[in-house]
Protein backbone atom coordinates (compact mmCIF):
# COMPACT_ATOMS: atom_id res chain seq x y z
CA UNK A 1 0.00 0.00 0.00
CA UNK A 2 2.70 2.00 0.64
CA UNK A 3 3.53 2.16 -3.24
CA UNK A 4 0.03 3.58 -3.96
CA UNK A 5 0.43 7.44 -5.12
CA UNK A 6 -1.07 10.10 -3.03
CA UNK A 7 -3.33 11.62 -5.96
CA UNK A 8 -4.72 14.68 -4.67
CA UNK A 9 -1.67 15.57 -2.42
CA UNK A 10 -3.52 16.45 -0.06
CA UNK A 11 -1.96 13.62 2.86
CA UNK A 12 -5.34 11.98 2.89
CA UNK A 13 -4.83 7.84 2.37
CA UNK A 14 -4.73 7.87 -1.85
CA UNK A 15 -8.02 5.90 -3.31
CA UNK A 16 -6.54 2.36 -3.41
CA UNK A 17 -5.57 2.51 0.10
CA UNK A 18 -9.21 3.82 1.22
CA UNK A 19 -10.43 0.79 -0.90
CA UNK A 20 -8.07 -1.70 0.93
CA UNK A 21 -9.05 -0.16 4.02
CA UNK A 22 -12.64 -0.11 3.28
CA UNK A 23 -12.57 -3.56 1.89
CA UNK A 24 -11.01 -5.22 4.60
CA UNK A 25 -13.47 -3.44 7.13
CA UNK A 26 -16.14 -5.02 5.51
CA UNK A 27 -14.57 -8.60 5.50
CA UNK A 28 -13.64 -8.91 8.96
CA UNK A 29 -17.21 -7.52 9.77
CA UNK A 30 -19.55 -9.49 7.72
CA UNK A 31 -16.95 -11.69 5.96
CA UNK A 32 -15.41 -12.14 2.69
CA UNK A 33 -18.43 -13.99 1.38
CA UNK A 34 -21.21 -11.80 2.17
CA UNK A 35 -19.12 -8.49 1.19
CA UNK A 36 -19.50 -7.47 -2.37
CA UNK A 37 -17.34 -4.75 -4.77
CA UNK A 38 -20.48 -2.35 -4.30
CA UNK A 39 -20.28 -3.06 -0.17
CA UNK A 40 -16.73 -1.49 -0.57
CA UNK A 41 -17.06 1.39 -3.00
CA UNK A 42 -19.69 2.56 -0.84
CA UNK A 43 -17.77 2.71 2.28
CA UNK A 44 -14.71 4.13 1.14
CA UNK A 45 -16.99 6.61 -0.62
CA UNK A 46 -15.81 6.13 -4.49
CA UNK A 47 -17.57 4.72 -7.66
CA UNK A 48 -17.32 1.19 -9.06
CA UNK A 49 -14.75 2.09 -11.77
CA UNK A 50 -12.07 3.23 -9.29
CA UNK A 51 -12.52 0.15 -7.73
CA UNK A 52 -11.45 -1.70 -11.04
CA UNK A 53 -9.06 0.43 -12.20
CA UNK A 54 -7.00 -0.67 -9.61
CA UNK A 55 -8.56 -4.18 -8.58
CA UNK A 56 -9.57 -6.34 -11.64
CA UNK A 57 -10.78 -9.08 -8.63
CA UNK A 58 -12.61 -8.85 -4.95
CA UNK A 59 -9.27 -11.36 -4.41
CA UNK A 60 -7.09 -9.09 -5.63
CA UNK A 61 -8.11 -6.25 -3.02
CA UNK A 62 -7.06 -8.75 -0.48
CA UNK A 63 -3.63 -9.42 -2.04
CA UNK A 64 -3.11 -5.58 -2.98
CA UNK A 65 0.87 -5.52 -2.92
CA UNK A 66 1.77 -9.08 -4.44
CA UNK A 67 2.01 -7.08 -7.91
CA UNK A 68 4.34 -5.34 -6.71
CA UNK A 69 6.71 -7.02 -5.48
CA UNK A 70 5.90 -9.63 -8.03
CA UNK A 71 8.09 -7.08 -10.08
CA UNK A 72 10.18 -5.96 -7.34
CA UNK A 73 11.58 -9.46 -7.43
CA UNK A 74 11.88 -9.93 -10.62
CA UNK A 75 14.07 -6.53 -10.99
CA UNK A 76 16.21 -7.51 -8.73
CA UNK A 77 16.82 -11.14 -9.82
CA UNK A 78 17.51 -8.90 -13.38
CA UNK A 79 19.83 -6.66 -11.55
CA UNK A 80 21.72 -9.65 -10.39
CA UNK A 81 25.94 -10.10 -11.46
CA UNK A 82 27.50 -13.08 -12.59
CA UNK A 83 29.41 -13.07 -9.73
CA UNK A 84 26.23 -13.24 -7.68
CA UNK A 85 26.21 -16.99 -5.86
CA UNK A 86 22.80 -18.27 -7.05
CA UNK A 87 20.95 -19.26 -4.40
CA UNK A 88 21.89 -16.57 -2.00
CA UNK A 89 20.57 -14.43 -4.64
CA UNK A 90 17.61 -16.46 -4.79
CA UNK A 91 17.17 -16.03 -1.08
CA UNK A 92 17.63 -12.61 -1.30
CA UNK A 93 14.50 -12.20 -3.37
CA UNK A 94 12.62 -14.47 -1.45
CA UNK A 95 13.49 -11.74 1.55
CA UNK A 96 11.44 -9.14 -0.47
CA UNK A 97 8.24 -11.11 -0.03
CA UNK A 98 9.17 -11.17 3.87
CA UNK A 99 9.21 -7.72 3.52
CA UNK A 100 6.25 -6.79 2.58
CA UNK A 101 4.30 -8.25 5.08
CA UNK A 102 6.41 -7.30 7.90
CA UNK A 103 5.43 -3.55 7.12
CA UNK A 104 2.57 -3.70 8.09
CA UNK A 105 1.86 -6.51 10.27
CA UNK A 106 -1.35 -5.85 11.70
CA UNK A 107 -2.90 -6.06 8.35
CA UNK A 108 -0.73 -9.18 7.54
CA UNK A 109 -1.95 -11.22 10.72
CA UNK A 110 -5.70 -9.93 9.23
CA UNK A 111 -5.23 -11.22 5.96
CA UNK A 112 -3.60 -14.56 6.98
CA UNK A 113 -6.68 -15.50 9.09
CA UNK A 114 -9.00 -14.34 6.05
CA UNK A 115 -7.34 -16.29 3.66
CA UNK A 116 -7.09 -19.39 6.14
CA UNK A 117 -10.96 -19.35 6.40
CA UNK A 118 -11.94 -18.59 2.55
CA UNK A 119 -10.97 -21.33 -0.06
CA UNK A 120 -11.36 -18.94 -3.08
CA UNK A 121 -8.42 -16.79 -1.52
CA UNK A 122 -6.33 -19.78 -0.52
CA UNK A 123 -6.22 -21.01 -4.58
CA UNK A 124 -5.76 -17.04 -5.18
CA UNK A 125 -2.66 -17.28 -2.89
CA UNK A 126 -1.39 -20.49 -4.41
CA UNK A 127 -1.43 -19.13 -7.69
CA UNK A 128 0.51 -15.78 -6.62
CA UNK A 129 2.95 -18.10 -4.48
CA UNK A 130 3.28 -19.90 -7.77
CA UNK A 131 4.11 -16.98 -9.44
CA UNK A 132 7.27 -16.46 -6.77
CA UNK A 133 8.69 -19.58 -7.13
CA UNK A 134 8.55 -18.98 -11.01
CA UNK A 135 10.63 -16.15 -10.77
CA UNK A 136 12.81 -18.07 -8.73
CA UNK A 137 13.02 -20.86 -11.10
CA UNK A 138 13.50 -18.67 -14.35
CA UNK A 139 16.25 -16.41 -12.71
CA UNK A 140 18.04 -20.25 -11.72
CA UNK A 141 17.50 -21.94 -14.54
CA UNK A 142 19.59 -18.66 -16.65
CA UNK A 143 22.52 -19.02 -13.74
CA UNK A 144 22.33 -22.87 -14.47
CA UNK A 145 21.93 -22.90 -18.28
CA UNK A 146 25.46 -24.77 -18.72
CA UNK A 147 24.57 -27.20 -16.15
CA UNK A 148 23.66 -30.76 -17.26
CA UNK A 149 20.78 -31.03 -14.89
CA UNK A 150 20.62 -27.07 -14.91
CA UNK A 151 16.51 -26.74 -14.91
CA UNK A 152 16.02 -29.84 -12.73
CA UNK A 153 17.81 -27.53 -10.16
CA UNK A 154 16.93 -24.53 -10.31
CA UNK A 155 12.90 -25.96 -10.07
CA UNK A 156 13.70 -28.25 -7.07
CA UNK A 157 15.77 -24.96 -5.24
CA UNK A 158 13.36 -22.91 -6.04
CA UNK A 159 10.23 -24.75 -4.31
CA UNK A 160 12.79 -25.64 -1.61
CA UNK A 161 13.23 -21.52 -0.99
CA UNK A 162 9.77 -20.72 -1.21
CA UNK A 163 8.88 -23.24 1.42
CA UNK A 164 11.65 -22.34 3.46
CA UNK A 165 10.30 -18.80 3.36
CA UNK A 166 6.62 -19.76 4.10
CA UNK A 167 7.26 -21.81 6.42
CA UNK A 168 9.05 -19.21 8.67
CA UNK A 169 6.77 -16.79 7.55
CA UNK A 170 3.38 -18.62 8.65
CA UNK A 171 5.06 -18.65 12.25
CA UNK A 172 5.38 -15.00 12.52
CA UNK A 173 1.52 -15.16 11.31
CA UNK A 174 0.32 -17.57 13.67
CA UNK A 175 1.92 -15.49 16.27
CA UNK A 176 0.49 -12.73 15.69
CA UNK A 177 3.04 -10.88 13.86
CA UNK A 178 5.17 -10.69 17.00
CA UNK A 179 8.92 -10.90 17.28
CA UNK A 180 11.25 -10.20 14.04
CA UNK A 181 10.07 -12.20 11.29
CA UNK A 182 13.44 -11.60 9.85
CA UNK A 183 15.26 -14.01 12.25
CA UNK A 184 13.28 -16.92 11.30
CA UNK A 185 13.63 -16.40 7.36
CA UNK A 186 17.00 -15.58 7.71
CA UNK A 187 16.76 -19.10 9.88
CA UNK A 188 14.83 -21.16 7.42
CA UNK A 189 16.97 -19.91 4.03
CA UNK A 190 20.39 -21.04 5.73
CA UNK A 191 18.88 -24.46 5.85
CA UNK A 192 18.07 -24.26 2.03
CA UNK A 193 21.70 -23.04 1.19
CA UNK A 194 23.24 -25.51 3.77
CA UNK A 195 21.72 -28.25 1.77
CA UNK A 196 22.16 -26.48 -1.95
CA UNK A 197 24.06 -23.43 -2.07
CA UNK A 198 27.29 -23.41 -0.34
CA UNK A 199 29.28 -20.87 1.54
CA UNK A 200 28.89 -17.24 -0.29
CA UNK A 201 31.88 -17.47 -3.27
CA UNK A 202 34.67 -15.56 -2.16
CA UNK A 203 36.35 -12.84 -4.71
CA UNK A 204 38.36 -14.51 -7.12
CA UNK A 205 42.14 -12.98 -6.23
CA UNK A 206 41.62 -14.44 -2.09
CA UNK A 207 40.18 -17.47 -3.23
CA UNK A 208 42.06 -19.81 -1.18
CA UNK A 209 43.14 -22.84 -2.18
CA UNK A 210 43.61 -25.23 0.59
CA UNK A 211 40.76 -28.05 1.33
CA UNK A 212 37.98 -28.76 3.63
CA UNK A 213 38.25 -32.25 5.27
CA UNK A 214 34.56 -33.95 6.45
CA UNK A 215 35.13 -36.97 8.61
CA UNK A 216 31.86 -37.83 9.17
CA UNK A 217 30.40 -41.27 10.96
CA UNK A 218 28.98 -43.96 7.77
CA UNK A 219 25.61 -43.74 9.76
CA UNK A 220 25.32 -39.95 10.19
CA UNK A 221 22.27 -38.36 7.99
CA UNK A 222 23.34 -36.77 5.30
CA UNK A 223 21.94 -33.17 6.32
CA UNK A 224 23.66 -33.09 9.23
CA UNK A 225 27.07 -34.07 7.35
CA UNK A 226 26.08 -30.88 5.29
CA UNK A 227 25.52 -28.57 8.24
CA UNK A 228 29.31 -29.49 9.33
CA UNK A 229 30.69 -28.70 5.71
CA UNK A 230 28.66 -25.90 5.64
CA UNK A 231 29.50 -24.41 9.17
CA UNK A 232 33.56 -25.14 8.34
CA UNK A 233 32.85 -23.60 4.63
CA UNK A 234 31.39 -20.24 5.97
CA UNK A 235 33.14 -19.79 9.46
CA UNK A 236 36.94 -20.00 9.38
CA UNK B 1 -9.96 -44.76 -14.73
CA UNK B 2 -8.94 -47.76 -14.46
CA UNK B 3 -10.34 -48.14 -10.72
CA UNK B 4 -13.75 -47.33 -11.61
CA UNK B 5 -16.18 -50.48 -11.34
CA UNK B 6 -18.19 -51.59 -14.29
CA UNK B 7 -20.62 -51.90 -12.57
CA UNK B 8 -23.28 -53.97 -15.15
CA UNK B 9 -20.76 -56.37 -15.39
CA UNK B 10 -21.17 -56.24 -19.35
CA UNK B 11 -17.41 -55.34 -20.34
CA UNK B 12 -18.34 -52.22 -21.13
CA UNK B 13 -17.32 -49.39 -19.52
CA UNK B 14 -18.33 -47.70 -16.86
CA UNK B 15 -20.54 -44.87 -16.53
CA UNK B 16 -18.00 -42.99 -14.91
CA UNK B 17 -15.03 -43.37 -17.64
CA UNK B 18 -18.07 -43.21 -20.31
CA UNK B 19 -18.46 -39.60 -18.88
CA UNK B 20 -14.30 -38.87 -18.92
CA UNK B 21 -14.08 -40.22 -22.68
CA UNK B 22 -17.27 -38.27 -23.70
CA UNK B 23 -15.86 -34.74 -21.63
CA UNK B 24 -12.36 -34.85 -23.04
CA UNK B 25 -13.69 -35.93 -26.54
CA UNK B 26 -15.61 -32.07 -26.04
CA UNK B 27 -12.93 -30.46 -24.71
CA UNK B 28 -10.76 -31.67 -27.67
CA UNK B 29 -13.34 -30.81 -30.26
CA UNK B 30 -14.51 -27.67 -29.37
CA UNK B 31 -12.45 -26.42 -25.89
CA UNK B 32 -12.71 -26.78 -22.66
CA UNK B 33 -14.65 -23.39 -21.68
CA UNK B 34 -17.01 -23.97 -24.72
CA UNK B 35 -18.00 -27.36 -23.55
CA UNK B 36 -21.27 -27.65 -20.74
CA UNK B 37 -22.14 -30.62 -18.25
CA UNK B 38 -25.14 -31.14 -20.51
CA UNK B 39 -22.83 -31.73 -23.42
CA UNK B 40 -21.00 -34.35 -21.64
CA UNK B 41 -23.69 -35.92 -20.46
CA UNK B 42 -25.51 -35.97 -23.52
CA UNK B 43 -22.92 -37.62 -25.55
CA UNK B 44 -22.43 -40.15 -22.59
CA UNK B 45 -25.96 -41.27 -22.80
CA UNK B 46 -26.32 -40.40 -19.15
CA UNK B 47 -28.37 -38.06 -16.99
CA UNK B 48 -27.05 -34.79 -15.52
CA UNK B 49 -27.47 -36.72 -11.64
CA UNK B 50 -25.10 -39.01 -12.49
CA UNK B 51 -22.28 -36.84 -13.80
CA UNK B 52 -22.59 -35.32 -10.22
CA UNK B 53 -22.40 -38.36 -8.65
CA UNK B 54 -18.89 -38.86 -9.83
CA UNK B 55 -17.71 -35.55 -10.24
CA UNK B 56 -18.36 -32.21 -8.23
CA UNK B 57 -17.77 -30.13 -10.66
CA UNK B 58 -16.49 -29.42 -14.63
CA UNK B 59 -12.84 -29.44 -13.45
CA UNK B 60 -12.88 -32.12 -11.51
CA UNK B 61 -13.63 -34.76 -14.52
CA UNK B 62 -10.44 -33.36 -16.51
CA UNK B 63 -8.80 -34.88 -13.07
CA UNK B 64 -10.57 -37.98 -12.57
CA UNK B 65 -7.63 -40.18 -10.46
CA UNK B 66 -6.45 -37.52 -8.40
CA UNK B 67 -8.81 -37.95 -5.35
CA UNK B 68 -7.67 -42.13 -5.72
CA UNK B 69 -4.14 -41.39 -5.89
CA UNK B 70 -4.54 -38.86 -2.75
CA UNK B 71 -6.18 -41.75 -1.06
CA UNK B 72 -3.05 -44.46 -1.93
CA UNK B 73 -0.42 -41.57 -1.09
CA UNK B 74 -1.86 -41.18 2.06
CA UNK B 75 -2.29 -45.34 3.12
CA UNK B 76 1.13 -45.77 1.81
CA UNK B 77 2.64 -43.33 3.97
CA UNK B 78 0.55 -44.18 7.38
CA UNK B 79 2.10 -47.97 6.17
CA UNK B 80 5.92 -47.33 6.83
CA UNK B 81 7.34 -48.27 9.37
CA UNK B 82 9.91 -46.11 11.67
CA UNK B 83 12.78 -48.19 10.16
CA UNK B 84 11.90 -46.93 6.51
CA UNK B 85 14.41 -43.57 5.75
CA UNK B 86 11.92 -40.88 5.74
CA UNK B 87 13.32 -38.72 2.61
CA UNK B 88 12.97 -42.28 0.82
CA UNK B 89 9.63 -42.93 2.10
CA UNK B 90 8.13 -39.58 0.29
CA UNK B 91 10.34 -40.38 -2.82
CA UNK B 92 8.43 -43.56 -2.78
CA UNK B 93 4.61 -41.76 -2.23
CA UNK B 94 5.57 -39.49 -5.05
CA UNK B 95 6.46 -42.06 -7.69
CA UNK B 96 2.55 -43.15 -7.33
CA UNK B 97 0.88 -40.08 -8.93
CA UNK B 98 4.18 -40.95 -11.70
CA UNK B 99 2.37 -44.21 -11.65
CA UNK B 100 -1.43 -42.82 -12.48
CA UNK B 101 -0.10 -40.75 -15.17
CA UNK B 102 1.89 -43.54 -16.85
CA UNK B 103 -0.77 -45.86 -16.87
CA UNK B 104 -2.31 -43.68 -19.49
CA UNK B 105 0.12 -41.81 -21.34
CA UNK B 106 -2.23 -40.93 -23.83
CA UNK B 107 -4.82 -39.29 -21.39
CA UNK B 108 -1.84 -37.55 -19.74
CA UNK B 109 -0.52 -35.82 -22.72
CA UNK B 110 -4.19 -34.81 -23.78
CA UNK B 111 -4.80 -33.27 -20.23
CA UNK B 112 -1.47 -31.37 -19.69
CA UNK B 113 -1.93 -30.15 -23.28
CA UNK B 114 -5.81 -28.67 -22.11
CA UNK B 115 -4.56 -27.58 -18.15
CA UNK B 116 -1.80 -25.51 -19.98
CA UNK B 117 -4.65 -23.50 -22.77
CA UNK B 118 -6.86 -23.23 -19.51
CA UNK B 119 -6.22 -20.89 -16.40
CA UNK B 120 -9.17 -22.38 -14.23
CA UNK B 121 -7.82 -25.69 -14.65
CA UNK B 122 -3.91 -24.16 -13.92
CA UNK B 123 -5.43 -23.45 -10.70
CA UNK B 124 -6.92 -26.11 -9.78
CA UNK B 125 -4.13 -28.04 -10.25
CA UNK B 126 -2.10 -26.02 -8.64
CA UNK B 127 -4.51 -27.08 -5.37
CA UNK B 128 -4.56 -30.54 -6.39
CA UNK B 129 -0.58 -30.04 -6.13
CA UNK B 130 -0.39 -28.63 -2.92
CA UNK B 131 -2.20 -31.58 -1.16
CA UNK B 132 0.12 -33.42 -1.99
CA UNK B 133 2.94 -31.97 -1.13
CA UNK B 134 0.44 -31.56 1.76
CA UNK B 135 0.30 -35.01 2.98
CA UNK B 136 3.84 -35.62 2.31
CA UNK B 137 5.09 -32.42 4.50
CA UNK B 138 2.45 -34.17 7.41
CA UNK B 139 4.45 -38.11 6.85
CA UNK B 140 7.70 -35.83 7.24
CA UNK B 141 6.55 -33.69 10.15
CA UNK B 142 5.46 -36.90 12.20
CA UNK B 143 9.07 -38.63 11.64
CA UNK B 144 10.78 -35.44 12.20
CA UNK B 145 8.71 -34.89 15.18
CA UNK B 146 11.92 -35.19 17.47
CA UNK B 147 14.07 -33.23 15.43
CA UNK B 148 14.12 -29.16 16.62
CA UNK B 149 13.86 -28.42 13.04
CA UNK B 150 11.37 -30.71 12.28
CA UNK B 151 8.90 -28.54 10.85
CA UNK B 152 11.05 -26.84 8.47
CA UNK B 153 12.72 -29.36 7.25
CA UNK B 154 9.64 -31.27 6.62
CA UNK B 155 8.30 -28.70 4.42
CA UNK B 156 11.93 -27.76 2.71
CA UNK B 157 11.75 -31.65 1.75
CA UNK B 158 8.32 -32.23 0.73
CA UNK B 159 8.34 -28.94 -1.78
CA UNK B 160 11.82 -30.32 -2.98
CA UNK B 161 10.79 -33.67 -3.85
CA UNK B 162 7.34 -32.48 -5.47
CA UNK B 163 9.27 -30.35 -7.57
CA UNK B 164 12.00 -32.75 -8.46
CA UNK B 165 8.67 -35.24 -9.62
CA UNK B 166 6.72 -33.07 -11.32
CA UNK B 167 10.39 -31.45 -13.31
CA UNK B 168 10.66 -34.95 -14.43
CA UNK B 169 6.24 -35.87 -15.19
CA UNK B 170 6.42 -32.42 -17.13
CA UNK B 171 9.51 -33.56 -19.55
CA UNK B 172 8.12 -36.66 -20.12
CA UNK B 173 4.45 -35.38 -20.66
CA UNK B 174 5.76 -32.68 -23.53
CA UNK B 175 7.96 -35.33 -24.87
CA UNK B 176 4.14 -36.52 -25.72
CA UNK B 177 4.80 -39.74 -22.91
CA UNK B 178 7.86 -41.15 -25.37
CA UNK B 179 10.32 -43.30 -23.17
CA UNK B 180 9.87 -44.26 -19.68
CA UNK B 181 8.73 -42.02 -17.34
CA UNK B 182 10.25 -43.51 -14.51
CA UNK B 183 13.49 -43.18 -15.30
CA UNK B 184 13.31 -39.69 -15.76
CA UNK B 185 11.84 -39.22 -12.40
CA UNK B 186 14.17 -41.53 -10.31
CA UNK B 187 16.92 -39.20 -11.45
CA UNK B 188 15.46 -36.13 -10.07
CA UNK B 189 14.22 -38.22 -7.20
CA UNK B 190 17.85 -39.10 -6.45
CA UNK B 191 19.11 -35.38 -6.85
CA UNK B 192 16.69 -34.47 -3.83
CA UNK B 193 18.06 -37.13 -1.99
CA UNK B 194 21.71 -36.21 -2.92
CA UNK B 195 21.00 -33.01 -0.61
CA UNK B 196 18.42 -34.22 2.18
CA UNK B 197 18.07 -38.01 1.86
CA UNK B 198 21.69 -39.72 2.68
CA UNK B 199 22.02 -43.41 2.07
CA UNK B 200 19.28 -45.96 2.84
CA UNK B 201 19.17 -46.72 6.63
CA UNK B 202 21.28 -50.00 6.71
CA UNK B 203 19.92 -52.46 9.04
CA UNK B 204 21.04 -51.60 13.02
CA UNK B 205 22.43 -55.00 13.05
CA UNK B 206 25.06 -54.36 10.04
CA UNK B 207 25.59 -50.47 10.73
CA UNK B 208 29.64 -50.21 10.08
CA UNK B 209 31.18 -48.31 12.56
CA UNK B 210 33.59 -47.10 10.09
CA UNK B 211 34.05 -43.05 8.39
CA UNK B 212 33.70 -41.33 5.09
CA UNK B 213 36.08 -38.61 4.90
CA UNK B 214 35.74 -36.35 2.00
CA UNK B 215 38.30 -33.75 1.13
CA UNK B 216 36.64 -31.06 -0.94
CA UNK B 217 38.64 -28.07 -1.98
CA UNK B 218 37.20 -24.98 -0.81
CA UNK B 219 35.94 -23.26 -3.62
CA UNK B 220 34.12 -26.15 -4.60
CA UNK B 221 30.55 -25.62 -4.89
CA UNK B 222 28.50 -27.14 -2.05
CA UNK B 223 26.70 -29.10 -4.17
CA UNK B 224 29.11 -30.85 -5.67
CA UNK B 225 30.37 -31.93 -2.48
CA UNK B 226 27.17 -33.54 -1.23
CA UNK B 227 27.04 -35.37 -4.42
CA UNK B 228 30.45 -36.16 -3.94
CA UNK B 229 29.29 -37.87 -0.26
CA UNK B 230 26.34 -39.38 -1.38
CA UNK B 231 28.29 -41.42 -3.88
CA UNK B 232 30.61 -42.47 -1.73
CA UNK B 233 28.04 -43.36 1.14
CA UNK B 234 26.11 -45.11 -0.79
CA UNK B 235 28.08 -47.19 -3.22
CA UNK B 236 30.60 -49.23 -1.22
Amino acid sequence: MSSAKDEAGTGKPPMRDALVTAAFRLFLERGYEQTTVDDIVALAGVGRRSFFRYFPSKEDVVFPDHERCLADMTDFLAGGSDDDEPVGRVCDAARLVLRMYAENPTFSVQRYRLTKRVPGLRAYELSVVWRYERALAEYLRRRFAARREGTLQADVIAAAVVAAHNNALRSWLRSDGQGEASTAVDHALAYVRSAFGGAPVPPAAEQPADVVVVVARRGAPLWRVVQEIEATLGRD
